[in-house]
């Protein structure tokens, strides 16, 4: 993505937090800092680590120009602050540590997803970029893992489809939710940019104006065919499906056509009456493409009903996660060294918004049969038998801890970790959730705390 | 905004579309589209125009460049396409005409926001971005509209301030929103690019974190204090609010404190006890922000209660419009020439997706106390009397009509349009729609076309 002007993409008090850190002398006090998610979304049973690769991108180039700090400085509320907090922006870098759950991770509501060990004042510019895109890459990667799901309900293997691009908050939005579909199991995506960018495989043929654009439905027909007789998608719901569907056996390239698009009308009977179709003129090769407002549930439905669709092309559902759109992700203080270089705990104790003390790790134990059985959320130094950690270290120093999983492998790391889900976290239509139980060390600290 | 690589933030079949409607002769026909909103979202009765500045941006930037060029190349289904479309991309601008309505109109389902009138290629190319912008600012400009209107329910005047960046869909989301929610009739914003970009105020002081970096919250309000006297906005929900609270007449600078925030806890109650402890000290100039998943609904229920909070701080709900994240936005081709150079009309008639065909205006009638009586939807070249047509030239031979009007502009145009709607719209409960009628002329053409 593009990350000029990315020092500006962020909150105000982040800024003025900077300033206040930086003038009483704190600003280098070491503190951790951890981005976690305090509540599972309606009927899903896990979430899908996303963003990261984003998010190291964003830190790794994070610097304040000269027309940036220009800026804050004619902030009427900074008038005040010392102009070594400017002078000390214009070099400001990140150097401290971040470790994370890997991208396309299975985590529940609880559980640390980034943690920031580095100087206050860097630990805390960084907190709304953060927040913002690890928001809307676990929803979408959460809610594609959900459709692509119920679009293998029965076991056999169907594809998905991002079309959601339009419908996504902004361009933005739209290549993030691309990235992050794919890596939740989707096939492909409408969305050039993400295509080139991410090298995610493109889909697309024809809108409805396509089709109207043309005297006949045939017209329209063909006239496609001849510019891409390698993507003949046809699109036969604009005036009438069936009577459409019959057009294309009076194709003279109908043992060509790769597939056909219904995007409206009763799915299940309207693709079960085409397929009949198609397969009288001998047309088993053309594949059943279906779209409009899709998401889990009808897809679900459909399987069920044993609609022969081979293709689901979704779109606004899945890239605004339309029935939550909004995950209460939130990063907090929970370590800070005082002036001799002790550590002190740190929590909120607002009501109803409590949070945990101390550095975490989350260690994962697994049944025999590779299943996960239960996470516990510990102190980061201690190590349980039998357990996996699940934050691992991103960025050392500032650097590169080592470089990170290409957009494939996290997409196939992702199709391997869904196996480890026991069978009840499996069905879309209830929340089962693996709360992450505390360490007896970790459960004495924070009760300690207040 | 950035409009570097726009040219791909888009959906693989318009540019499908495009290249067949090159290579089959039709990319000089001459072609309206319509974008318009077909449903309106629960609870709305009116709905904010937003997001015209941005599409214009685009449209007045869109080029394609050489990378862009190699890269659609390099998409497998565009293997067969003539090299003549590659040299065509290569001199693409945009020279059409676009009419839309001024940003900050007021406008209900059915109604045409944005009609591009242009050769056929470069009205199709515009899809997938015009959708994606308008859908987000318009969702939040209403949405914004929403909480504005019930923090002011008994007619006093509050403000509310966007502090939605950390939830939005990515940062550009945040950018935009904290824009479309300024026109909405918000304060400000939290978003720092917002406000260099868009000349939006900026507003922000702490987080808990800053809190809980201090011993205490004593030492922590004045060490604030101490940096940003002008901006003293004291935080005091960590621990203990009344606590707090109490906590803030021992300070020495109490007299120039501005405000405090509550971000948690029961907002009804702890805003009187705040008060009243406040009022005790004559601290009556201290302001009482109040933050923490507040909405239209949980505002108006503080305010009906007599909360005496003078600033409500609104994130999630507003940005992400979470109870309605995605307008059923389309962008439909209604006109079209032939060979001729007649027009044909067309529409969709796929079921539940019909749409009406023809150039179209809308014709906004007020009563004579200056409210919206009724809008009709008739043919552009119609005129009825006593009525306004609320589709402007924006865009004329690709080049902008006239200047567009600055956001402060916007939003007081916003401002007074508002109390041109019917009483009955205004209740944020309950949707009272004014669904468009359709003009005797345009309703015999619809129904023509079968």
């Amino acid at each position: 993505m593009n990350c000029q002007g990315n020092a500006l993409k962020t909150d105000l008090y982040e800024l003025t937090m900077a300033a206040g850190y930086f003038q009483n002398n704190m600003a280098d006090i070491k503190a951790v800092f951890e981005l976690s998610c305090h509540t599972m979304p309606p009927n899903r049973s896990y979430l899908v680590s996303c963003g990261l690769e984003q998010i190291v991108e964003y830190i790794l180039n994070l610097k304040f120009s000269e027309e940036d700090i220009n800026f804050i400085k004619s902030i009427p509320a900074f008038k005040a602050v010392d102009p070594s907090f400017f002078e000390y922006l214009k070099s400001f870098k990140f150097t401290g540590d971040l470790w994370a759950m890997p991208e396309g991770e299975i985590f529940f509501a609880g559980e640390p997803v980034i943690q920031v060990v580095a100087p206050l004042i860097e630990a805390q510019i960084l907190e709304t970029y953060l927040l913002s895109v690890l928001n809307v890459e676990t929803l979408v990667a959460t809610k594609a893992a959900r459709v692509v799901q119920a679009a293998c309900l029965d076991g056999k293997e169907r594809s998905v489809i991002d079309f959601g691009s339009r419908r996504a908050h902004g361009p933005q939005a739209g290549i993030l939710a691309a990235r992050a579909a794919y890596i939740g199991g989707c096939l492909g995506t409408s969305n050039v940019y993400a295509g080139k960018h991410f090298g995610i495989p493109l889909y697309g043929t024809v809108a409805h104006s396509w089709i109207e654009a043309f005297d006949s439905e045939h017209a329209a027909f063909k006239a496609y065919f001849d510019v891409f007789p390698q993507n003949s998608i046809l699109l036969i719901d604009t005036y009438d499906t069936l009577k459409a569907a019959q057009e294309i056996s009076r194709l003279k390239f109908k043992k060509d056509i790769k597939g056909v698009r219904i995007d409206s009308g009763n799915l299940k009977i309207l693709s079960k009456k085409v397929r009949q179709l198609l397969n009288k003129e001998g047309l088993h090769q053309v594949k059943i493409i279906a779209s409009g407002n899709l998401n889990e549930y009808k897809i679900a439905e459909l399987v069920k009903a044993k609609a022969p669709i081979d293709i689901f092309g979704v779109g606004t559902d899945m890239v605004t996660s339309r029935d939550y759109p909004a995950l209460d992700l939130t990063y907090k203080l929970v370590e800070i060294e005082d002036g001799k270089g002790n550590i002190q705990f740190k929590a909120k104790r607002s009501q109803g918004k409590k949070t945990i003390p101390a550095r975490k790790q989350i260690f994962r134990k697994f049944t025999k049969k590779c299943k996960i059985e239960r996470d516990s959320l510990g102190l980061f130094s201690e190590a349980p038998d039998d357990t996996i950690p699940l934050l691992k270290p991103v960025l050392e120093a500032g650097k590169l801890a080592q470089g990170l999983p290409a957009l494939e492998e996290i997409r196939k790391s992702f199709k391997e970790k869904v196996l480890t889900l026991p069978e009840a976290c499996l069905n879309t239509e209830r929340s089962h959730y693996l709360k992450p139980v505390l360490t007896p060390r970790l459960r004495q600290l924070s009760n300690s705390q207040g």
